[in-house]
Order: structure tokens, then sequence, then C-alpha cells
């Protein structure tokens, strides 16, 4: 029985590989979370273990994948960016993908009792699903992050005063819905401090900024680098030897992997940390 | 502090829309299993609670989307065939690979304890990446199973033989390769017999064919359908009216899931499960 | 003065190849044709020397190609379709797209004075884009082709009416257009028949059916061939030896290549020139 | 008769948008011009008359589409650069490249007489077959710039050689590639000088350089700008008001379109023209 007969059928694979020399972003988000919510009682507007499972699912994928160079993640989504110069699985979209997406799922269920101590998990399972998207300039990705963050900041201001007008001023959800049309911000703010007591600026950083991974080195003097330009002057995806990005590769893989809750619109976060554009590992810090 | 500054990256998300009226295979593959085998214990050539395993989560994935009409799968590689009238997430490649792979995964680390009783799950954890192909014509899709169990039977054949020559012949790896280098079907059948009185067709029907997931009707007559045709005549991606379709859907992910381990090469398997090409819900058997 | 340093680039091409076994249709459209019609003194509502010289450019293309099946062309657009077996470019889709674009604008521009003998071509020059569609089964392509034929007739009865109101009726173009607004066929027919003693079904068949490009052999009996059936069922996409494969395509590339305007909608058209479909020469006429 | 029965065949297009924001090249190749070579009696190893008629269809390229920021052309290929802002036809690659392949046809065909003014232009007529490829960084885009001018350089000090082998030492062609396997670029030199007493030195430009299309300004002080990581910073595809865009186009389309034969690899060309990649127009140069 010769297998030649069938095999004809590996020509109908399509290559979706990404184009070479832009930032690769594949972002994970929660299927029907609306539901998982309901059905396994998480907290509004916030609930801190999900958030904490989130962040570990995140760690894991950062952990396995050294490629990955930072990750951001807001409520039941996370975004991953692939350094430009990064050549796993030829780049292909769908291989990528479903790694990130896999690698995500899988620590997600599997670290679920660490959170959720006192509520199994059960059916429905809890699934993501995820896409790529490529982002030619730093600026461009840079960019797409802020994005993220300020989705982070206005939905998290609109949920906090949304959840205190329900749980704390006894509105039913349409009331507080009604309450909140056509606001601004600075509504939203006045609405909490006048009527609830509420210093938003108080809330916790993980709620008001989002979450922020990556590799922990020591900061550098912000003025030391020029790593935006030299990275848009890359070219060539292979720019070094072969032996020093095995060996990069290799120190990425074992630095510590941190989840922070910082300001990443503005350029202090990027300018200290320049290895998060770069891909080269920093200097480790001396334990403490 | 207005988004729209940042919005324009959503801009770069580029569509990746299968072509319509075509069968969307979606595949699903271990990564480093070989590592995962070693770390757990999996017993050679096939053990039995892996697949096992592999076969309830894909079971889910199939109860989760009823636009999955079939299932194939074997070692740590399972197939998920969607119809080819299917628009679920309007053919995107990427939300239908990574929602398939995201299921897969969350149901197999879920279950894990369930099969394998005495063997806690701990790092690393099991990860599947995935990808999507289509396929034009229903003989395109049988030729794509077909290949998958011709490739189940070489391969089981083949790793039966070599761990029978190393477990019960006393041959290391490399001897039982050198062993087996070269040799035909009918070679392998004879060491098989003669040296270990093993009779290969008495070998488990799961190992050999691997194992079909559908759903479960009554079995027609096989010369009462022209299936085949009628799917290749299937032009217009909506059919038929919308509540027929929902009728349909609503139908199909109530029947009983099964998994068994069948000839799906042959015309029989098809011409006796005319729904499963059609998708359009069979008689439901008679309980007993 | 190595290469080497810059050849990286070519990294970056992206691969566009279409799905295999399906029908690829390549849609060439005039660009800017309105402005082109105006310059050049374009007759309304059909300009017959420009209608032939499309036909001619069209001929070309179906000559200089023989793995395109057939070809059908209304106003400043034509379509050709290569057959779902073609492998010509790899199927590359700007290749294809490229190729037959450039052929028929070079035989355009080159012909043109033979159809417009007192109009001397000069700037603007004539061009038309392209784009390539794949369909996956029979009836798909014949409903892309009976899409476009029915648009040829809307279009053209239309046009029709409009011009009699303005060139016979005097009306203004304005003044036409309010007129029809709303009008159903049978009101253009009967403006038509009633006010300028046109009997549209007497006009042209060129205007009305628009035209069919395809390779002249002897009808055959409606009932002998099943070629639709026979096609959808073609699954691997080299199906026979390649010395026959040579053989039908040098007889298909010395086959007449005709124009007529016939009903391609119906199924006679393709019950008696079933070599359109298989892509296998038929018999050739004998000479009158 | 209505068209929505089969309007459904337009859900078949797949749309193929490059990603925004990277510089798109679309290059334009001669179909088998080794053919038309002999057909049409080119001289050999450059036909000025050849050359000259690919840069009228070239210029006449860059001056329809004000898109192109620069074209740059060897033997029967030519590259043309749309400025990485560039939203023309929604960035669809069939649409710009069968725009640039059919417009290039034409005026090829329609100025073969003035530049062939002995040799008609018969069958087989000149087609041109083009794709699409984008680069995200200005140092990518200059790269291929450079690799296409390197094989410019490599290819014609070859052909001349050989040629000068053939023409003037009487070889046959199958010799003179004999006496060229092998050899270094100062092979090539010293065989010219010390045989045919060439100064490859003397050699016309356009031979030796190619031929650049680019809008004519007034040459700038090199140091006074830094447009290249102007460029890759640029971010947003919209950049400035749409006014001025429009303003910028219309003064782009109206600028001198020159065809010049210099280096482009090194700095001197881009810093003294920064126009060509910030697209904004410079200063119109004095008449003379």
């Amino acid at each position: 029985m010769a297998n030649s007969k069938f095999e004809y059928v590996r020509g109908f694979e399509q290559t979706d590989a990404l184009l070479p020399n832009t930032w690769i972003v594949v972002r994970v988000d929660g299927r029907a979370f609306t539901k998982m919510c309901a059905v396994y009682g998480f907290e509004k507007p916030n609930d801190r273990r999900a958030l904490d499972l989130m962040n570990a699912a995140a760690k894991a994928v950062v952990a396995d994948l050294p490629d990955i160079t930072i990750g951001y993640g807001i409520s039941d989504e996370y975004s991953f960016v692939f350094h430009k110069s990064c050549n796993l699985f030829e780049r292909r979209a769908s291989k990528l993908v479903s790694t990130v997406v896999s690698t995500f799922t899988a620590n997600y269920v599997y670290s679920w009792s660490t959170y959720f101590t006192s509520t199994p998990l059960s059916f429905p399972l809890p699934t993501f699903d995820g896409r790529a998207v490529c982002y030619p300039s730093v600026q461009n990705l840079r960019d797409y992050l802020s994005w993220r963050q300020v989705d982070c900041h206005i939905n998290n201001l609109y949920n906090t005063t949304f959840w205190a007008l329900v749980q704390l001023g006894g509105a039913s959800n349409r009331e507080a819905e009604k309450a909140l049309a056509g606001t601004l911000s600075a509504d939203k703010n006045e609405i909490l401090f006048s009527r609830f007591h509420i210093n938003y600026n108080n809330e916790p950083e993980m709620f008001k900024k989002g979450s922020v991974i990556f590799r922990d080195y020591e900061l550098v003097d912000p003025d030391s680098h020029r790593v935006a330009e030299e990275m848009d002057d890359l070219a060539e995806p292979v720019q070094q030897s072969k032996s020093q990005a095995e060996k990069d590769k290799k120190r990425r893989s074992k630095a510590r992997v941190v989840v922070e809750h910082l300001d990443i619109i503005k350029d202090e976060f990027w300018d200290r940390r320049p290895w998060i554009l770069s891909g080269k590992p920093g200097k480790v810090p001396k334990e403490t």
C-alpha cells in the first residue's frame, strides 16, 4: 500500500509566512468570557484571581518562547510581541498563533486551582482565540501597545464607576448605564469621588495600567541608547553571527521574567529598558 | 485622552478568510511529544491512556463546534473537518485554528488526570500547534483523510515491529532500526509472526486504524444516496433558509458524538453515513 | 563586489499561489474608460469597433495561453478562465494576472488602428487592471459567468433605452435618467418599442449577449457527457501522463479560437461543448 | 431576471491588501525576451533603442502614477517604488501590479516605432509580467535597489566581455562562455583591455549603471536632512491633512520626470535628493 497516491494533498497547504523585518504581535482573547465570569463568579469590576491567573499563563508563554520580547495584558486578553528579527517557525502565522494560544491555554487550565482555590474548574473550560498582526516600525508597535493601554484605562474607569453605582449606589445595571452615557473621564472621576469617596488614582495599578511582562535587567540611563532608531535601521533579518544569536537567546531564556504595572505609553519605560526593543540581553541585576 | 490617535493600528490586521465552498481541515499536532513521552513514561509503541486522552479532547472539540463534521486522529495529531458550507468566524483561518487548538488543549490538560491516574501532570505541559488547509472537492477531502490513515498503518506496523524487536527481542534501538531498514510490510508481518508469534491483524483496531469521531445516526442503505456528488454540486455557500440551517445545527449539536476505529479509505464508511458529507442530521438511533 | 550582501531582500517576496484544483478566473477591466470613450468618440450605447477590438485582444490572449479554456467579455471587461487542473506559473496570482493583462494590453494597443481606422491612438493610452478569483466547483464557475452575462443584459437594455431617449427622443442625459428610474425590463422594452419602434430582441447578439471565446470543435450530442460531474470529481491536479497532457496542450494550442455571442447561462452551451470544462480537445470540425 | 441569484460569486474574491507603512516595489519583467531579441534583432550586448524604449515606457508609468517615488531599470526589467504612505487602490496587490504592467506595456507597444524606426512591430508582441514585494525599512528598500544595480554591473561586465570575445575575437558562444568560466571582475576587465583595448570604465553609464527615474528638483546640501530616519519613524499611514497631501500629489504630478544613470548604492544619491524618500516635493529648479 503506497502512500504516494494520496500524498498530493500536501500540495494544498498554503504558506502564511509573515513579512520579514516586522514586529509580530500575537493577541490572545478569551472566548465567551462573559459567560465564564458568570459561571465562575468572577468579581466585578476586576477579579484579582482571574488577572493573576492570566499573568501566570502569560509569564509561562514568555518564558517558553524567548523570541517574545514583551507581553501586555488587560482583562481577558494578552498581546505578545515577537522581535522583528525573529525567525521562529519561519514566521508562519498559524504556527506562531497556535503555539502561543495553546501554551497560554494549557497554563491557564493547569494553574486554575492555584488562583481559584475554592472554585474548582469544570465545564465550560476556558478557551482563547488568537491572531497575528505585523507592525513595520517601532512607532507602529508602540502605538499598538499604547492603544491597548489606553483601552485599559478607558474600560477600567468606566467599569469602576459602573460597578460603584451598582454595588455601592444600589443602581440597577440599566440605571448605571444610563447615568454614565455621555460622561467624560472627569465626570466619572467626580462621580466616584463625590458619591463614593473613591479616589480613582488610588485604585490598584494592575487595574489601571494592565500588566506588562518582560525580562528583568538593570535599568539604564535613558540617554544612553537610541535603540528605536537602531531597530528601524535594522534591515537584514540575520544581523549577527549565529553563535552570538544563540548565546543571546540562551541568556534571554535564563533571565527572570517579571510582571509589572507600568506606563508603557511614555518614552521612559522604553528608554530605560533598551533590551526590550533591541533583543540584546541587558545586565543581570544583582541579587538582593 | 482620546483613543483615536492610536487606533489606526487596527488597519494593519490583514484578513485571512479561507476560500468559500471548500472543506476546511484544521490539523492539531503535539509539540515536542517525543520529550513528553519520555517525561511522562508513555508506553511504546502505543500508550492507550494517551490515545484515550487525545480522543476525549477531540470529542470535546467536535461537541463544542457543530460545524465540524468529522475528526480523525492518530498518535499525537488530530484532524478536524469543517463542512464546506461552514461560515463560522467568517472562515478566518486564525480564528478557526486558534479556537480548535485552544479547545483541544484545554480539554487535554483538564482531562489528563482522568486517563493518567497515577502520573500527575506538571511541567512541561502538553501543547499543540495547528494549521488550516482547504480542499475543494469531496475526493480531495477523502484523499486527505486516506493519506492520514495510510500513515497510521505504515507507522503503526513499523513501530509495532520495532518495539517487538527491542522489548521482546532484546535488540538495541539501533539494531532494531537496522533490522527494519528497507523492509516491506510483508517482511514486518513475517518478523512479528515468526519471531514473536504476533499476528498483526489481531492488534487493537485503535492502533491499526486510528480514531474517527463523528455524530451517530442510523446507518443507511449504501445505495440510497449520492451525497458526494451533491456536495460537489453545492455552489452557493448559503443553500437553505437560515431557520433550517439553525435547526440542523441545533440537531447536530444534540447528536451523540462517537469515537470509532474504522476504515475510512473505502467507500462503505461514507456511503452508510451520508450525514458526514451532507451536514444534514440523520435519524437518531433508537436507544437500546 | 559580492552580491550576497544585498540578496537577502529576495526573502521578502511572499508566495501567492492560488488553491489547487479550483477554476481560476482572471478578469481584466478597462481603466478610466469613461474618459477613453469621450476622448476617442466611442459610439453610444455600443461602439462596434471598440467591442471588436476587445474581442481581438481577448482572442490573442486565449491563443497565447492554451491553459485558458473560455473567455467572456462585455463592454470594457473580459474574464478568462484557467482550467482547474492548470499549473501555469505554479498558479502564482501575480504572474497569471500580470501576464493576461499585459498580453491583452499589448494586443489592444497594437490592433487599435485595425479597428479605429480613422481615429489614431494617442494619449491617454488605453490601460487595464486585473484580478484573479478562484471557484471550487463547476457550478460556482458557471454562476460567475452567468452573473456577468446577466449584467450584460441588464446594462445593455438600460443603455439602449437611455440612448434612444437621448439620441432619438431629444432628452437630456438627466431627463433620460429620470425617465428610467425605477423601471423594470418590461417597461424599458415598452419604451423602446412604443416610442422608437425598436424591438430589443432584434438588437445585435453581441450587444445583448456579450462575447464568448473558446476553441472550436465539433458539437456533441448533449446527452453523451457528464463532464461537469467528472470535473468536480477531479481531485489530483495531475491526472494523466505528462506526455498525454503535453499532447492535449499542443492540440489545444492548434485549435481555431472563435468569438461567438451565445447564451452561456443555459445548460445547452456547456452540454454541447464538453471540451470547455474537460480541457480535453474535441474533434476538429471538417473545413467547409 | 434577477441578478441576485448569481451575485454570491463576488464573495469568492479574496483581499490582497499589502501591509500598510511599507515600501511597495512592483517589478516588471519582459516575457520571453530572449526570443524577442532574436526576432527583432536587438544588438548585443546592449541595444540602445531597446533600453531607450524601456525608459520611455517607465517614464510614462512614473508620470501617470504620482505615488511612485522612484523607478530603476536594467535590461528588460523595471522596478517601481510606491511610497510607504501610499494608499492607492487601498494597496491591493493585484490592482497595483496590473495597473503598472498594463501602463508599461501600453507605452512600450505604442512607442515602439519611435525607437525602432526601421523595425516594425508585429508578432510576437512584447509582453511583461509583474509582482509586488513589500519592504519595511528604508534600508531594506535601498538594499533592494542596490541588489538590482549590482546585478546590472555584474551582468553588463560579463556580457560586454562575452560579446567582445565573440564579435571582436571571433570566438563561438561556447568558447566565450568557457573562457569566462570562473573569472573575476578583474579578469574580465583585463581581457577587455589587453585583448580588445576596451576600457570598461569608458562604457556608457546607461549600460554600467542602469537607469534611474525620479522627479527633478534642486539638489540639496547632503547634511541638511535626516530623511531616512524620518521615514522609518513614520508610523500612521496618513500623516498630514488631506488637503496638504493632495497639494503635494498635484505638485509631484507636475514635476519633470527624468531618467539618469547614477550610482544609487552610495548615500550621496539619496542625501542630495531627500524628496525621493520623503515624498515631499522639492524646489523646482530654475529653467536654464
